[in-house]
């Protein structure tokens, strides 16, 4: 119910509808992706089957970046970061010489990915400390509402894909919970999951910095320290999950090294369990890349694939379409 | 769906049946605590009444020790945790001159429990790690199973209020999610959550020692490590609130100034808000204790209950009946 009125509200309804029609997942082609996706959600509604799920069982986790939507040219929080940073940066005049934030904000992405994953997200951490999650959340709800993708020229909250919406919407339909297990912020992808992915605040799980309860002028409030808390990525993913869903998923899907540790938790439970993974293999619609980029790197995971049993999502042949229509 | 399954393995079915009949709360008298509850539920799922909280808002929090079970003669993971620390005390002979250990190997709870929350918290979480999160589960399982309250006479998993359950029903059958928010260790509590309150582990919030993912003989597992991650009492329980649930709840539960701050959070909210206070006022049939109790402690919160609106429950009068009916 929430998901029909956030979904409503946001626009998105026409693309959700699509995948409630006769037919499942219409933007995957007619092969053998859909069809282990399909078969495996089948058999785990189908009672008496070896492949039956419990009901409180039905827990599907996804990454978000690169994995529900776009990671490129660099992470979108990444990107707003950044605007934050050029924002703030008239009050730290120490970040001309001091890196990563030189790079920042000599607008040199590619510097600045090279610093690795771990100190992006440390950068963001930093700058997104210092007020109240209210505002924070204000402050996300307006630039997915104004900021545009270099490339694609629409806004970033609609370079999702339409094929992982579809799988989201079909889970659901079949008693599945959907989570987002993702390296990025969780304050910021609750920003939008619901309205865009139909997936509620209390599904989120993120990396965190520390907030404090205050009470000021008489109101209690949450103020965001620039402290992390929590990262949610790597061997961090299974530790978030524990954390906060206590329980295994059966079904996780990925696209990068930040995934193996949560696909490898996933799929050595016992009983019937799924992994996937997205393989960025169109840069034609949208990138292609793997194990050489610095950004959704994905060579660990990719090798131990074959092996775990993991499907491997080939994007330019598996999906009709990459994002929804506008 | 979940809850029934549980309900009934766990033999509970009869007593949530209870709740779902022509009358909801059963147990509670026919007075003005009833009257309140039921009142702002009704105008909760009331489209055009001032009291109308949408579905996706309709978040209810509880605290676990002393709101939803008994807490006496001390916290039930403490005991737990004497047992645990009775088991492990002779791989660690320097407890035995090291307090809070010394006291809780002499058997000495109010010496214990004069030491503080913070230090019964600490003493359980160092109890509870150096071992799997799969492991833990087992063992706490085993002694809900096994363990006997000294003074009732039977399982500490039943020793929960009847009431408080019949609550925690009529929530859910208007729509609400109900969350656990406990000081308590969040592991110990998703043992018996579901099966004893309906509650699924993904909605119980609480403190959490910090895990580890290892790899182990090509097994990948969550290990639990000696260090505290998080305290969720006080002023961490709004922030525990947002870190999992994401969204302010519209009512809260508690019975002692640990839930303060979930309190002051909670009803600052804009639009509607409940909060609730039990007060252990039943020393026959319970026990009875506030301002000058080491466990549960209630002086604070029941002094801002007028002024912020705060139901608060006297047990001995409001609730006809405390535990379930074995």
């Amino acid at each position: 119910m929430g998901l029909t009125l956030a979904a409503l509200a946001a626009g998105v309804e026409p693309r959700l509808a699509l995948a409630n029609g006769a037919e499942a997942l219409p933007s995957w082609s007619d092969g053998a992706a859909r069809k282990r996706i399909l078969d495996f959600i089948a058999a785990s509604v189908t009672e008496g089957s070896p492949g039956y799920v419990r009901p409180e069982d039905r827990i599907a986790v996804f990454d978000n970046d690169g994995t529900l939507w776009c990671e490129q040219p660099a992470y979108f929080q990444l990107i707003f970061g950044i605007d934050r940073i050029r924002a703030l940066a008239p009050e730290h005049p120490e970040w001309k010489d001091q890196e990563p934030y030189k790079s920042v904000l000599a607008g040199d992405l590619k510097a600045l990915a090279a610093q690795g994953e771990h100190a992006l997200l440390e950068v963001i951490m930093q700058t997104h400390a210092g007020m109240s999650t209210e505002q924070f959340l204000d402050i996300s709800k307006q630039w997915l509402a104004t900021a545009e993708h270099p490339r694609f020229k629409r806004r970033y909250d609609t370079l999702i894909y339409q094929p992982m919406l579809e799988l989201l919407v079909h889970l659901r339909s079949q008693g599945y919970q959907t989570w987002i297990v993702s390296g990025g912020g969780i304050e910021f992808i609750r920003a939008f999951a619901e309205p865009v992915y139909g997936i509620p605040p209390q599904q989120v799980v993120g990396s965190s910095i520390v907030t404090e309860f205050q009470i000021v002028d008489g109101q209690p409030q949450l103020m965001r320290l620039p402290k992390i808390d929590f990262i949610d990525d790597k061997a961090g993913k299974p530790v978030g999950i524990n954390k906060f869903i206590g329980r295994r998923p059966v079904f996780a899907a990925g696209n990068s090294d930040g995934d193996l540790e949560m696909l490898q938790w996933t799929t050595a439970g016992d009983g019937p369990r799924f992994g996937m993974i997205v393989h960025h293999t169109d840069a034609e619609r949208e990138y292609a890349y793997d194990r050489q980029s610095s950004i959704g790197r994905l060579d660990k995971a990719l090798d131990q694939s074959e092996a775990n049993g993991w499907l491997v999502v080939d994007m330019k042949n598996d999906w009709t379409r990459i994002f929804p229509a506008m």
